[in-house]
């Protein structure tokens, strides 16, 4: 597998980027500066960044991809993606808030720099954006994919409700924790898959057969990160190694080992629930005992099923072939095994 | 004058009441229980509240008059009307975390109950709510009167980033104070007063006039609630006495003080600028020089003339006498003096 960042990514940057800096232009003076620090454009003195680590644009390239899918010009996606890029963005300012993240893109994230209440304020301001672009076109096309976005984003605020409840629960079953990978995870991706067809006016059962594609590569994408999250290397995540145990995450991984009814699992629990900030000795163990209990190999299983039924949908769904192709490139490149 | 909670605004709750129960109860059940709390559905275990705090249905009753100004009947309103109130409780949830806040309506915040990330998210959702339940009917007025609640959401979101960054300036001008007031409160309740009229399809004048009359009574009411926040019993205002000047916030009447070139006004700056803790002495003597440098006079003069305007707003639109007579009934509940 490869670890390429594919074409269609980079230029999916160039054709959302201005209108993503145009959007963010509109915001008044304190917001903005906010804003667009976090996403990349600007320092954190609100100088023109000029080649800053503006993350992936994974989201607006599969977007434009899917406005294309309904036969139509990636441009015409363009307000779809960068709407779809201002959620993604949206939660990021908040969560960082709520999970006390210092760093994001080898940056210090937005509420180090400004404060709690100022990167409150422009993530709000962004989630705004997003369904603003959706809607100042009077097509009737804007308001089904508003509709499409605020689902999905009533799901990934869902999720990360669920996520910050399972900090403090010891009996979180599997289930549950794919749930909250579904609704924090892959209802955004799905968004990201159908949003563009949708928005461009195209049949239901396409933009259903693309949901479907985009759910799967989430949830695919969230297993590998999680695995990332125990075995990647600090170089690949851009996070100090086994940061998801240290911070004693429930991810899908660790879930399905604590929920495995074997003695590393077991162990595993004993572990976690101690008191005291687990040492680097401990962490190493924890990672041995996950393996041990099967949740990696439970995870990779799930994360290779997962991503052989987005390519189920992906062949079921009517598109151009070098639309399904430039899909299944960035199914690939968004889950490929760094670890 | 009266401070009696007028006929309209209780009516008003029992007809939106329903509706807002019926929202929240979509929620997933982590974000659902901190957003039940903050409304005043239930107490912080999650059981009902029978005769909670639910603060004073303001904007709903204004939402749901607008609706009869353009001669809808009132429940033709109700979605808009609970749209309004989601998004000033989303606006609450969030300004509480970031001005620290730790009572509101004689409770306990959300955030310090549930929890900084918790209220994020209980606030995040409420936003998306107020958008679905104006787009979920496909009745193009539903598309204006979301565009009309977004661009208000725009607006008091720069207001309170203005707020957060007057903190920590020392040369705030009453130009940006009025601009950030107009922002920050009276763009909301121009959008409560047109929004019901926009969501039943009522011609642009008469959604231009109502929202005109709404943004002066909403500066009206901004000029009010900061001379209460200096002048007001603590039983009136459900904060402690001076609270404002406490938190040294930049308000109407002491931004008029700090500007006015007077002695007092001089005095007033040096000793908000002190860096030791205000003592009670400080503020009574605080508030005297507000008084002094004429920022009380200021602020009654203004909040005078904005009641006069929205008066002569009401008088130039066309809509039914007693609808008019309702709204004059609740600028006038909503500014009347206590102090």
């Amino acid at each position: 597998m490869t670890a390429t960042i594919p074409a269609g990514v980079e230029s999916a940057r160039d054709l959302t980027g201005p209108a993503v800096a145009a959007a963010v232009d509109r915001l008044s003076p304190d917001v903005r500066i906010v804003a667009s620090y976090h996403l990349g454009l600007t320092d954190a003195e609100g100088r023109p960044a000029g080649s800053a680590p503006a993350g992936k644009a994974l989201r607006p390239a599969l977007a434009l991809l899917s406005a294309r899918a309904a036969g139509a010009a990636p441009e015409r996606g363009v307000p779809a993606a960068a709407a779809v890029e201002f959620v993604h963005n949206f939660s990021l300012l908040h969560d960082d808030i709520m999970d006390g993240d210092t760093e994001r893109r080898h940056r210090p994230t937005a509420w180090t720099v400004y404060g709690v209440g100022a990167a409150i304020l422009a993530g709000d301001a962004l989630l705004v954006l997003a369904q603003d672009l959706l809607l100042e076109d009077s097509a009737p096309q804007g308001l089904w994919a508003s509709r499409c976005l605020s689902a999905a984003v009533q799901r990934l605020i869902a999720g990360q409700g669920a996520d910050l409840a399972f900090e403090r629960r010891d009996n979180v079953t599997l289930d549950e924790c794919q749930q909250m990978a579904g609704d924090k995870t892959a209802a955004l991706m799905a968004c990201a898959c159908s949003i563009g067809a949708i928005y461009v006016g195209a049949p239901a059962d396409l933009a259903m057969g693309l949901a479907g594609f985009g759910a799967h590569v989430g949830l695919a994408f969230q297993l590998t990160d999680d695995l990332l999250g125990i075995w990647g290397a600090p170089e690949v995540t851009g996070k100090p190694v086994r940061a998801d145990l240290r911070a004693r995450k429930k991810s899908l991984p660790v879930v399905a080992a604590l929920t495995s009814d074997t003695e590393p699992g077991r162990e595993l629990g004993a572990l976690l629930r101690q008191t005291e900030p687990l040492t680097e000795d401990d962490l190493v163990r924890a990672a041995a005992l996950v393996e041990d209990a099967g949740g990696r190999e439970w995870a990779e299983k799930a994360a290779d099923s997962a991503l052989s039924s987005a390519g189920q949908c992906l062949a079921d769904t009517d598109m151009p072939d070098d639309v399904r192709a430039e899909f299944a490139g960035i199914a690939e490149f968004i889950t490929a095994r760094q670890w």
